[in-house]
């Protein structure tokens, strides 16, 4: 049966949460829910999706190391090598040549691409930075399949277009422009202003019920 | 009814996409289809949570203009004057300091905090920035309801503690740690990990699909 997106985000999430509670034995629904906020029903549900082996839910609760473990080998996190770029580095994308998040993940950034060759030189990463007309030969010798996009909005279309061209298969979108692409490509837009919106939705939703 | 969360962030989503195509007569949902991935069934079911007025949908489409204004008005959008600040200036919450996505949207960005006075001190923004213990005299004062959290992940549950107690109701959290809020806040985590993530669990569903 296919998950659900929601279900997958939030598995993603508990992964996470998940790995900074592997010390504990175990870790109950409702612990889960105090920490994220989604009800306990939701948790159980979403968990639902996944292949248990018996030794992860006990009356305590989940054992955390083995949810974790069976949540990324349904959601293909399991491999360790998923391999990410960074394309334009402008200050967004710069900022995310030192994000520290990607330690302990299933994904790697192997490389960067910006248009302005001085910003390529000048820039300081633990992997190489490359003039964009370069994607075309890093790209498919790295093996890179996921990319993520902070070039200006009016520059994300083609750019995105020329990613696809070189075998990216997944997009990360930072900017505030809305891509078209073929299928068998996903897009993830990342917006602080869509993120904003939820958050605004979600709560003018609670007032409404509370009224 | 409320309304489903994946559906408000589709909805935030489109208005955004219709702005773009205000000039337009009409917009069809084959074409909203195209571009942003979504098939046009979901379109229309989302579409059909609003209250909407007789001229809104004609049988080329739907009027961009009408139909961004009936989502902002349904989604709380609608005022233009929701106030929100960055809290940690570090390179995310700086890039964020020019960030132009603001323009147009129902959200304005009217102060920033970081807790290294230099910081302050030193970046320039079209709004005022202040060292963090300012927080309790200047988000009451300009109404600030939402915070957009950029501070090192170790700080970010004291950090989302104080700022609740100073009256922030939501909060755009960047730090990969997940936050306990007490109930009536909301928060969206937005992580690059698990945007990957959910970009490599939906390219997996597909490729469960066609196998």
């Amino acid at each position: 049966m296919p998950i659900p997106r929601p279900t997958a985000e939030r598995l993603s999430q508990l992964a996470r949460l998940l790995d900074q509670h592997s010390h504990a034995a175990a870790i109950s629904s409702s612990e889960i829910e105090h920490k994220t906020g989604w009800p306990s029903h939701t948790i159980r549900k979403d968990i639902s999706f996944l292949e248990l082996d018996a030794d992860i839910s006990t009356t305590a609760g989940y054992n955390p190391v083995a949810l974790a473990k069976a949540i990324r080998k349904t959601l293909n996190l399991a491999e360790t090598d998923s391999k990410c770029c960074i394309v334009g580095l402008g200050r967004l994308g710069s900022a995310f040549l030192e994000y520290s998040g990607f330690a302990g993940s299933p994904f790697s950034l192997c490389a960067g691409f910006d248009s302005n060759v001085n910003r390529v030189e000048i820039l300081k990463a633990d992997f190489p930075l490359y003039p964009s007309f370069k994607m075309k030969e890093i790209i498919p010798r790295f093996g890179i399949k996921f990319a993520i996009l902070c070039v200006p909005p009016q520059q994300a279309q083609a750019t995105a277009d020329k990613l696809i061209e070189c075998g990216i298969t997944g997009i990360v979108n930072f900017t505030p422009s809305l891509l078209s692409v073929p299928s068998g490509i996903e897009v993830e837009n990342v917006s602080i202003i869509d993120a904003l919106g939820a958050l605004a939705a979600r709560l003018a939703a609670e007032n409404a019920h509370k009224e």
